[in-house]
């Protein structure tokens, strides 16, 4: 049983530094994209067996410790009465944009609306044997309010923007409920067996610092609080290098961090009694093996051997990364924290 | 003559906070759309008299402290042998990917290759008789760069990422390149007239810090450095939060910050001897009229009446931004300044 990425959420010593990768199964592996000739994104996402077979995938191929469930932040949002498509980016055909809009949303019977979710935890519970840990993970409130409110991926958030600054009672109502189905949804994961929770906030870093305390800061805190201590969470926010502190506000064990820190001077800045993971520049995937393996250590020197360290990309692995760069970085990874 | 924001970048006291709007002339105006039906973006930019009434537009409609040249940071990219659409992104027919295609970009002979620049410099400066003062501008070498590689837009900056890990000598050519270009058509600017430079990095924090001070800084400090102090120099990078110390050893009289930094802390960490433009989020001006004001407050109690402050928007001004409420934050920041 390997338990590096579990120990190092809690701050243990570990003998290597765990790693894995956002977005670790997904469409840069030729094995998932054999999958997906099969199927929609969507219809991956809803099909266990499949969705069980992909995020197995890279715990083969690239040696990671710790596997994250496949699925995608929107999933949830369905059942609350929003018409998902992806085409290929995310769209609503009925964005939230009034009272009467949010009044409309429900909060889903989990068992009841996303089965395939909780059943997907449940297969690779029983597949994974072990072997590594299982993440369960959703969206921040706010990043979901950005999809449902703006209907689609947006450049400048007009939308949730207006409803914030102009009718505040409506942003609230709405992060209100969305915080709701993300509690009852993150810990009817835990219950199927989610062994550590990650909350991904893409968005989080678009506000600046004083809006993020005010309208974003707030509804993850509640979240977060509300998942107790049965399983480490790691709470991700984009873009929040200039707001760790109040960041770190929202709980959690775990700080992610994306490419745009220094992890150490990161470190220094939040001090003791969280961990943090992170941040390698994804795009050094598409280097040299030797400029990989520098920068691999150039990470692993700024932590400085401090407890607590998950490696991890600064974001999202891309899509057109050769597979032998991933597979490189993690044994480098491995090779370079031992302790001996 | 208002010479408020010249004062300001020489960190000299005003009577008012001087203030201008990066995209100052641009869609949100009606009165722009209205000279924008008569022509494509590109031949407004390359006709001097519609160029030069847009750039005053702002100045008679907003109030504001300086004009900015209406123009593209790639204008002076195209003669460098890149063919140029707008579609309507910026759009590069033949990418630059090789040593062979550096070496066949050529320097352009300004007077020559860019003459509407100058000349609606040259209009302006008579047009405007004092009035504000004029800003000319280029692009930062890196995100010119960025988009001569690309090709267009990108969201992963792979063909970039690539030449500057896998082909770093050929990269180097190209930065240098650009660098000699930006030089010379800068200079040009300031003969002609202009009597501030900006230079835009708009992708200079999509590097790491260590990959920022490796890549970018030395072409950006090589170019600032040549224009000498003849005229105030301003750097905005956005996304520099994380990284402000590197940034200001670019030199220049004044740092840009986008709304992702507090300002006040922003300046506690840069310290006396430069002064700062910045830094509303944008989004801010989708907001009631009261919000705006409150927003406006709170960046000129960062600043904590500090001299050496230009106030702007974080970024530009967005398309769908009502002009009234564009017009009301250049009245808040004036009267909520003013020193009686």
């Amino acid at each position: 049983m390997n338990t590096r990425f579990l120990d190092a959420c809690r701050g243990l010593p570990v003998d290597r530094t765990p790693v894995w990768l956002m977005r670790q199964a997904g469409r840069y592996l030729p094995q998932y994209m054999k999958v997906r000739e099969k199927c929609t994104f969507l219809q991956l996402c809803k099909t266990p067996e499949l969705a069980a077979e992909v995020t197995i995938q890279p715990i083969d191929i690239l040696g990671v410790d710790a596997a994250i469930l496949f699925s995608d932040i929107l999933t949830p949002v369905e059942p609350m009465g929003l018409k998902l498509d992806f085409v290929p980016g995310p769209v609503f055909e009925n964005p939230v944009r009034s009272m009467a809009d949010v009044a409309a949303l429900r909060i889903p019977e989990m068992e009841e609306d996303v089965p395939y979710v909780l059943e997907t935890i449940r297969i690779l519970r029983r597949e994974l044997a072990g072997r590594v840990p299982l993440i369960g993970f959703g969206g921040a409130p706010f990043t979901l309010a950005c999809y449902m409110v703006e209907g689609k991926g947006s450049k400048d958030f007009a939308a949730i923007k207006k409803m914030m600054y102009c009718a505040p009672e409506v942003y609230a109502a709405l992060m209100d409920k969305i915080a709701d189905m993300l509690i009852a949804y993150l810990k009817a994961q835990i219950t199927a067996g989610a062994q550590a929770i990650q909350v991904f906030d893409t968005w989080g870093g678009i506000p600046s610092p004083s809006d993020y305390e005010k309208y974003v800061l707030p509804y993850t805190t509640r979240v977060i609080a509300a998942l107790g201590t049965e399983v480490p969470v790691i709470h991700f926010v984009k873009g929040a290098g200039t707001m760790l502190r109040s960041v770190r506000k929202a709980g959690g064990d775990v700080l992610g961090l994306d490419w745009h820190v220094n992890l150490g001077a990161a470190r220094d800045e939040l001090g003791p009694g969280i961990a943090v993971q992170g941040n390698l520049d994804p795009t050094v995937l598409f280097g040299t093996k030797p400029l990989i393996e520098a920068e691999v250590k150039r990470v692993l020197d700024e932590n400085a051997g401090r407890p607590g360290h998950i490696f991890n990309l600064g974001h999202g692995i891309l899509p057109t990364v050769p597979p032998e760069n991933a597979i490189h970085m993690v044994e480098c990874v491995h090779r370079l924290s031992q302790q001996s």
